[in-house]
């Protein structure tokens, strides 16, 4: 039907004749003649229609903005002075012999280049909204990124294997989505979280090294980084050690980095303790691009009089500093705005100190409300540890240590951000290792899995499994970029008994291990060998690559943050026909509307 | 931890120092020395473990079947005599220096190179069935297709989008699978049967050509080639026709071929209208590799004394007859065979004649019970149009359309291969195009879709939508394989009006258009292109490939015919929490028992 991509008709065409489908994006008529910018997935070319070619001319006059159409022309270099050299096609116009207009098109609900929709009308409106240049780029390099991973996982031997969507309900981690079973009454499937176990049966099966690109599902309340469906490039070998792992896949990403944006990634990348990435940047997945750092100071408050550092301080919290330099300067509309902001993660207030002089560790040098009731002894440690200089400012979290990393590493990023603390690296890749083994849920009154229950503890640390669950390190590695986590994974247990200690100290009977998870012990039987992988988000990945604002715009079909899909209005309610063949009945909260 | 895979290990490396990770296949003691066959996935190598190595040979002694093993030791070559012609590494052998013992293994419940295994011990111990040579072969070939896949798509300019799992019920065609909405009561998403509607959007949006090797999900009761979650390669395309299509498609599947089984397909694939592929193989995916054909002979038999033929003739029916050249050799225990196997397919019983003289179309000439209940002419005719010799046999099917084709299509190709009516083809693709657009449904009694009701009619069919909807032809196209359908599309209807004309035909009220298909028939609005596409099975064609029995032996987790996972004993009971957040009771047949 066509001889080429509108976007790819070049000078090099000159005088060729040749054949366009596409959508007009534009018709303007100048001079008694007809201009049509016609638009495909490759861009756009400006097609001429003359009222010498009287029969194209009468259609071209009908034709309206998103009208399919397919034109036959000669290829001609633009008038002197008219050329567009923003676009490959710029220098041209094809001169139509013949135009048909293959399919109409009604109105558009809003203009196809409008960059200010609601998101809202987007999701509504997907099939337009995909139509927009932004999306198109978006999707097309999202295709270019998992073909790059391809490439490089299939040259080093990595094996495509398909794991199952229907599988078994394992309430452990994110809560499961269900799949009712027609033929077997009262029982479920459910959607896989992730490939995790099935990726560990196919080492013990002896595929070596495993990938596949796949889609998982969790069904939590959403944040703007999450879908109730999502991708991963999940990956699993045998036979490596966890820095052979690293190597390898710090190298794929450099070379899908390398292949889709012509962007140098650092060799080999920064690496961090997960205790060292939290007391320098209050986070497990640290931001690098900011300098800011985090400073420990609690152990220089805990005998001061004011109680909201020494309190903390004594009672198993932290007291940390955060030096913003050339600080001072910050108004206090500003310290005010930052003190709303680090109460979104429960900071009860922000203390500061203003460094009006450092070498004055006292009331004399230091302004702040906080300062008379910190002895000179304790501000100066301070003042030396954070390196602090005249002109700074000193931001304290205190407070039970989840909130201070929490609130001081949010406040870091955002004033990095803000006031240009940067490395000016458009990409920080940081591994982060080492993280604990076990944390204790203090809702649950448990030890709960920070990876998860597969993970392999470090060999040094086995025999504290029983007797001091916090001491226990895990094989666990987290690749951050520019303060996400893009991937994460550890080296698995492989020996049934290791596994069997683990789910004892998660507190998992050995009926309940055996109930949910007997076909891994059972593999682990029968020579499982050393194995471990990792996952990497793709959304997330594409999201930062394409500088999207969310990881619904490398998307096509996304879901809200209320987990529906405004296009075909999923979810939806189902025949009580339907109900039935699942031997299930609604159990509706009072108002809810009865299924139709 | 290792420098090759024991399968590469060759005389190019002798003298050479390998470490080697595996699996302990086989031990022998030989002569005071231990051979071990050692094993991954890329297949085996002998290592020898000498008494001089005290503390290798102290722990060989150890070593059981399927232990996991890393060694290091030389190269050298197996004394004469010895070597093993069949594998890749038999010239050579490893002389172990030193000797670990990764992991263990309990004895295994089967012989690892057991082929004769029934499917329940292999579903159940599917990983140890995994580490089989046969499904890891199948799995690595399956890899290879979907990567050959994949690099003619991309090379083609196809672009692999994502389309989503949790997505709307539309109860047409197969029975969904429902995923209840914990945030929203009483609605469900349903997995998708297949992308079609998706694809259709993105060709809308302006994505030209998409592909995606995706799963879908039917909930149907499962024959031996179905599973409930499948893999489809997915195709769409804006502009081109259906010839286009067809062409590069068959390109895509020679390519395919050639790369993974070095296999050259006919180009062109042959193809049939679906009228001469029912008319002659009583088929719609006919298995061309089978020379015998069917002939229509229900004109010729309108008027004979026998009921069993006039009957049919006369009412609709159809009498077709099956030449099978050496047939009167046929004892009366195969016929009475043959007669048992149409009965499956609802045939009442299976008449024949032998033709012991074709030139006496009479009692003297041919041998049957029905001979004497036809006239002359009709004999003389059925002869004529069999083209029947002297020693051949007429089997023959007289019944409704369906009954007739099914039955003795079926026929026709156990004889086939029974009896060796082949043409010698390995490999014989079809296309069947020209399908019908309707078919009636004798059950619900209105006309429902052949492929599905987003297909679009031949253009010139277009004034019978309404009035005569048999007439209508469609614009698809399958392609079978050695009996199998592999993959059917269609051109889609890309005009709303037509669709809503459709819509009609099919009995579906405007507002129940509305309510279901309601974005698509939006999109249709805003300038939608002529588009069209197709989908593969790819487990399918993985089976053929690998000469698979079924396409469980494809797939590395597959469920059972009772759409269970035997490993995992998927699906399962839930909690009661589960079911509440879910919005759900049970409503269990008497005697189930309670989810726990």
């Amino acid at each position: 039907m066509r001889s080429h991509y509108c976007g790819t008709v070049t000078a090099q065409h000159l005088d060729q004749t040749v054949t366009l489908c596409g959508w007009a994006r534009r018709r303007r008529d100048h001079g008694g003649v007809i201009f049509i910018d016609l638009a495909d997935r490759s861009g756009i070319v400006q097609v001429v229609v003359d009222p010498d070619r009287p029969e194209a001319f009468r259609l071209a006059e009908a034709v309206r903005n998103e009208y399919v159409l397919r034109v036959t022309g000669t290829v001609r270099r633009r008038p002197e002075g008219t050329e567009n050299p923003n676009i490959p096609t710029g220098e041209i116009e094809v001169f139509v012999e013949t135009l048909e207009i293959l399919n109409t098109s009604a109105p558009l609900p809003f203009p196809i280049d409008d960059e200010h929709l609601s998101e809202t009308v987007r999701l509504t409106h997907r099939v337009l909204d995909l139509r927009r240049p932004t999306m198109q780029k978006n999707l097309l390099l999202r295709y270019q990124v998992t073909r790059a991973f391809r490439r490089f996982l299939d040259a080093h031997g990595f094996v495509d294997i398909e794991t199952p969507m229907l599988t078994k309900s394992t309430p452990e981690g994110a809560r499961d989505y269900l799949v009712p079973s027609r033929v077997h009454p009262g029982h479920f499937f459910a959607l896989p979280q992730s490939p995790q176990l099935f990726k560990q049966l196919l080492m013990v099966a002896g595929f070596d090294r495993y990938y596949q690109i796949t889609k998982c599902f969790r069904d939590e309340d959403l944040r703007a980084d999450r879908q109730p469906e999502f991708t991963q490039v999940d990956i699993e070998t045998s036979f490596l050690t966890q820095e052979e792992i690293i190597a390898l896949m710090e190298e794929m990403i450099r070379s899908v980095f390398a292949e889709v944006l012509d962007v140098t990634l650092p060799n080999p990348f920064p690496r961090l303790t997960y205790d060292e990435a939290m007391l320098r940047y209050g986070s497990d997945k640290p931001d690098l691009r900011v300098t800011l750092e985090l400073t420990d100071v609690t152990d220089a408050v805990r005998d001061v009089a004011f109680k909201v550092f020494s309190g903390p301080a004594n009672s198993g919290g932290k007291v940390m500093a955060l030096r913003v330099p050339g600080g001072a300067a910050l108004t206090r509309g500003e310290i005010d705005d930052y003190t709303r902001f680090v109460a979104i993660y429960g900071a009860k207030g922000l203390a500061y100190i203003k460094v009006n002089d450092a070498a004055q560790p006292n009331e004399k040098g230091l302004q702040s409300p906080i300062v008379k009731n910190l002895h000179e002894r304790a501000l100066r440690t301070i003042l030396e540890r954070t390196s602090a200089q005249t002109g700074d400012l000193l931001f304290f979290g205190a407070d039970k240590p989840k909130i201070v990393f929490d609130s001081l590493g949010a406040l870091r990023v955002k004033l990095g951000h803000e006031k240009g603390f940067l490395t000016g690296a458009e990409w920080a890749p940081v591994w982060v290792v080492d993280f604990p083994m076990f944390e204790y849920d203090e809702d649950e009154k448990r030890w709960v899995a920070c990876h998860h229950p597969f993970t392999s503890p470090r060999e040094a640390d086995l025999p504290y499994l029983e007797s001091d669950p916090a001491r226990v390190r895990a094989q666990a590695y987290d690749l951050a970029l520019n303060g996400w986590e893009i991937g994460g994974g550890s080296i698995r247990i492989y020996r049934e008994a290791v596994q069997r200690k683990v789910f004892a100290a998660l507190g998992i009977s050995e009926a309940e291990a055996q109930e949910k998870f007997g076909f891994l012990l059972d593999a682990l039987k029968y020579g499982a060998p050393p194995h471990g992988g990792l996952a990497f988000g793709l959304d997330r990945i594409v999201t930062l690559m394409t500088g999207a604002e969310s990881i619904r715009d490398v998307i096509a079909f996304p879901k809200t943050q209320r987990a529906q899909c405004l296009l075909t209005h999923a979810p939806s309610p189902v025949s009580e026909a339907q109900l039935k063949e699942l031997h299930l009945r609604l159990r509706l909260p009072e108002k809810a509307t009865n299924a139709s």
